[in-house]
């Protein structure tokens, strides 16, 4: 409403307010800033008011874990309706708010360990979620029409006026305090430990309202460890097929990879096959990755001149230390992630996007979402889709433009790369090429206007089977398109029905190229090529820095 | 290069080395971090070697300007070919670095000032340009393969300690800062004053390296600011059929607009036309927009719910701080603009972005760019550009999916309104519309591998000139298309060109919608409508709040 009687700062007078219950309530107990963990329930009585938006920071590495505990603790009849905005929906907590009638409403990015449960939750009736998003898109919401009121966050340690320290995991921490604190929100940090003077800065004290050191510290997981020993020769030979098919084709050098054994087993042959055929500093020179443990063969080897991470990865803390020139590290020498910047680096400033996925329909349009399940799509939207925006070229972008444009009369674009590597059975048996994606039902089940995509047909350029690669940039017609991925979809049913005239005449124009095609000897494609066959291996090429957590010492 | 030789830390120890060489050659004259302003050059020869690449501060508003002089006035003997990353080219300095061969190589963003000198320089190889950007892709290569070695940047004070207080026109410096500072590189703050106590922390300490009192504040340009007495009654016009055919057609409740007096002049009839058409609350309601002066009389009649912004603008200072549930501020009551958000923002959060253009193509493509001029396109490709990465719904975004998709077999997706608004004919006569952008000729010119285009005609979906509106989205064929675009030329060469029966068809298809299909009178469309008819009216709504700068004090 307007008019002249209009209040205009009511965020900040409700702020003030919030605040004074808060000194009230808990009298002496605050120091400055500084909270006892066993008053958390207190304080967050005081300043979270029933409706609130609030952000609860989770990726799928940090978790604020202890404030999420508290959060899914407290009287129902005093807080509820709470609209909940989280990146990861990762652990029981966060799904106990909406159990325990906390919370009600839900935007999130993913949601990969709780998944069932949380579609049991939506259709029960107990949980509303508003959207699905890729993280930069729900951090952009924060901005406009999803700012939080309150954010709970995690943090490594604080200083006695409330300067934080996030270290390497800083991850989405920056993001989230920036659109509250400036939005008259309340910024509530959990720490490891408070400390007199902090290592470096990551947040500065003006942006945080109190901070809390919790009785343990924050929940971290090592997401993006992958143990050689469980990579497969199909996985060698896949990974063989992209050096050379893609990476050596369209000269990739900025470059982000999915999370997997798929893409594990391509960082892991970087330093044999890749080096045999004289790429080194031709490919893969420039990352928007996660420290991956699976990398440090290729960084030892020469082959990798920097990588940006949107969270670090346990473990990797020394080696980081001492590969400055690699990564990005403080002054105090460890790590500074950034989700925000890593995903606008992934989306802009790099030339290719490779991962794996769980279906792919016949117009090449891939989902994780399976019946009974809403997993959401992480960053994987913002990376895998053409950046429609980016003006730079680079020879890759200008090469995947030129065939997607050949023989049409259009204005010449350069195109993202974006391949989906899957082998044509998952688990189970289950066949990862279908005709329908399961996404259709889910939507249907879980009342949402259109299925969850997590990458669309049109802005993938190559699928990548143990059959072959199927590059959908040369494809000119529906028909095509359909023929190109039936024709390396293997023995599954979609591939048995395959045109086989159609296929080999695809395959004379190379759309379709075989692992022959590409003069790959597949008796090499064995683990010899891994340039790290185990978590030793690995232990050792890092020259004893990696130590990897307890869960992988399995020698 | 790898192997067991291999130093990891080369940036590091080289960061050592100049500041090293800064503090001998400095010596006392150094005070912690701080330099006086007459060592400046002193500082710039030790600090900067050869070849590296320097980020420059500089968008269009804040300038670190006298940053920018003082490494133009360096010894090209000592240092030289210098990498230069800008989002802007505006101010003499930034060329003359290149002229006085201190620089050789330039990756920027927008050049709009100094476009033709630019053109010039490249046409007599001083200088080299690396790439054009849009805004959020030059900060996510800052983390890739552009990562600056140096950065020269502006804030409004420091403290003693160096931390940096940037204020409302925080803008690009947290995203330069970050990409620097933790990749071992340098980073120098010219500010305005420096002081104990700082109203809060922007930028921390540990994050910055010199700091230096310029002699004159920081260069600021009052770019967002548009004299409502310059509105036409043609601009009024176009303004009404967007509101009724646009905005009010798909409920648009997010966006951002271009700069210029077209949608300056829908931000003016807000309280008035839709008002009468009762859209307050239905349309308009959070904006990723800097704070426009002409936005003031939609704020006070309540229309607007929240506005984040890249840049302030000079002379709202104090109208913001008395508007808190609107705008970003932070607890001292300042704004809290970002750039680098506020773009991923505009990208994803927002449902339209509609602004004007110079030229059109037959296939909607349209470019800044004309002949002897290279000027950039600063954040409209980004924002102009459908966000295919985006997964969370609205009633917009799934209505220009459904228009864009229908009787198509594809997966149903939304999709972003991208509006191009112009006049048929602009300055001097010449025509919007065109067979053949001069981007092609620029492109050959300046030997760039692809014509730069700003905004691609298949992310455009409407097209609005006083002639009427074209919905692209319902264009099922080139020719279609190009008749639309034909349809709405007015009486331009490409407009008289059209074939009527196809126009008359497209009409009744709604492809094309005039004024009166609208239901819109055009006799109402005059500058009564607008809620401020000059730049006294602004101020007066804003209450006396509003404190134009002195060259738009005209009465």
């Amino acid at each position: 409403m307007g008019g002249p009687d209009r209040v205009w700062n009511h965020q900040q007078s409700n702020r003030r307010a919030r605040l004074e219950r808060a000194g009230e309530a808990l009298g002496t107990a605050l120091s400055g800033k500084i909270l006892p963990a066993n008053r958390i329930a207190d304080l967050l009585h005081q300043v979270i008011e029933c409706g609130d938006r609030v952000c609860l920071e989770g990726n799928n590495q940090k978790q604020a874990n202890f404030l999420g505990k508290a959060l899914a603790q407290l009287d129902p009849a005093r807080i509820n309706g709470l609209h909940m905005l989280l990146s990861v929906i990762a652990l029981p907590e966060h799904l106990d708010v909406f159990e325990k009638g906390v919370a009600s409403r839900l935007d999130f990015s993913f949601s990969g360990p709780q998944a069932a449960r949380l579609a049991r939750l939506v259709m029960a009736g107990q949980l509303n979620i508003g959207a699905i998003h890729t993280y930069l898109e729900l951090f952009g919401r924060y901005f406009v029409d999803l700012t939080p009121r309150v954010s709970l966050i995690a943090a490594e340690a604080a200083d006695r006026a409330g300067n934080l320290y996030t270290g390497p995991n800083t991850e989405d921490t920056p993001a989230i305090v920036e659109a509250t604190a400036f939005k008259s929100g309340i910024v509530i940090a959990q720490v490891n430990r408070i400390v007199d003077t902090l290592p470096r800065v990551d947040v500065p004290a003006d942006w945080v309202d109190f901070v809390v050191q919790s009785p343990a510290p924050y929940y971290i997981e090592p997401l993006f460890t992958r143990d050689p020993a469980q990579i497969s020769e199909v996985q060698v030979l896949m990974a063989m097929m992209a050096i050379k098919g893609i990476y050596a084709e369209y000269e990739i050098n900025r470059l982000n990879h999915g999370i997997g054994f798929d893409t594990a087993a391509i960082e892991l042959i970087l330093p044999t096959y890749a080096q045999s055929l004289g790429l080194r500093g031709k490919i893969a020179r420039h990352w928007a990755l996660n420290p991956h443990p699976a990398l440090i063969p290729a960084i030892e080897a020469g082959f990798v001149e920097s990588v940006h991470s949107f969270g670090s990865e346990l473990g990797m803390e020394d080696y980081i230390r001492a590969r400055p020139d690699i990564f990005f590290v403080g002054p105090d020498g460890s790590m500074r992630s950034n989700r925000a910047f890593c995903q606008a680096a992934g989306h802009y400033a790099c030339d290719m996007f490779i991962g794996s996925t769980l279906q792919i329909d016949l117009q090449g349009n891939s989902s994780t979402a399976t019946l009974g399940r809403i997993s959401g799509f992480g960053g994987a939207p913002n990376m895998g889709a053409d950046a429609r925006g980016r003006r730079h070229d680079s020879p890759a972008w200008l090469k995947a433009g030129r065939q997607a444009d050949e023989g049409r009369n259009v204005m010449p674009r350069g195109r993202k790369l974006v391949v989906q590597m899957v082998e044509t059975f998952r688990e189970h048996m289950a066949p990862a090429f279908v005709e329908t994606l399961d996404a259709w039902q889910v939507a249907e089940q879980a009342g949402m206007a259109i299925p969850p995509v997590m990458i669309y047909g049109d802005d993938v350029t190559h699928i990548l089977t143990e059959e072959g690669i199927a590059n959908l940039l040369l494809c000119r017609t529906p028909e095509e398109r359909e023929q190109a991925i039936r024709g390396v979809a293997g023995y599954s049913p979609v591939g048995m029905a395959r045109d086989r005239r159609m296929v080999e005449n695809l395959r004379d124009r190379k759309v379709i190229l075989r692992a022959e095609d590409l003069g790959i000897d597949k008796r090499l494609a064995t683990r010899d090529l891994l340039a790290a066959r185990n978590m030793k291996d690995l232990v050792r090429a890092s020259g004893g820095l990696y130590d990897p957590p307890k869960r992988f010492r399995n020698w």
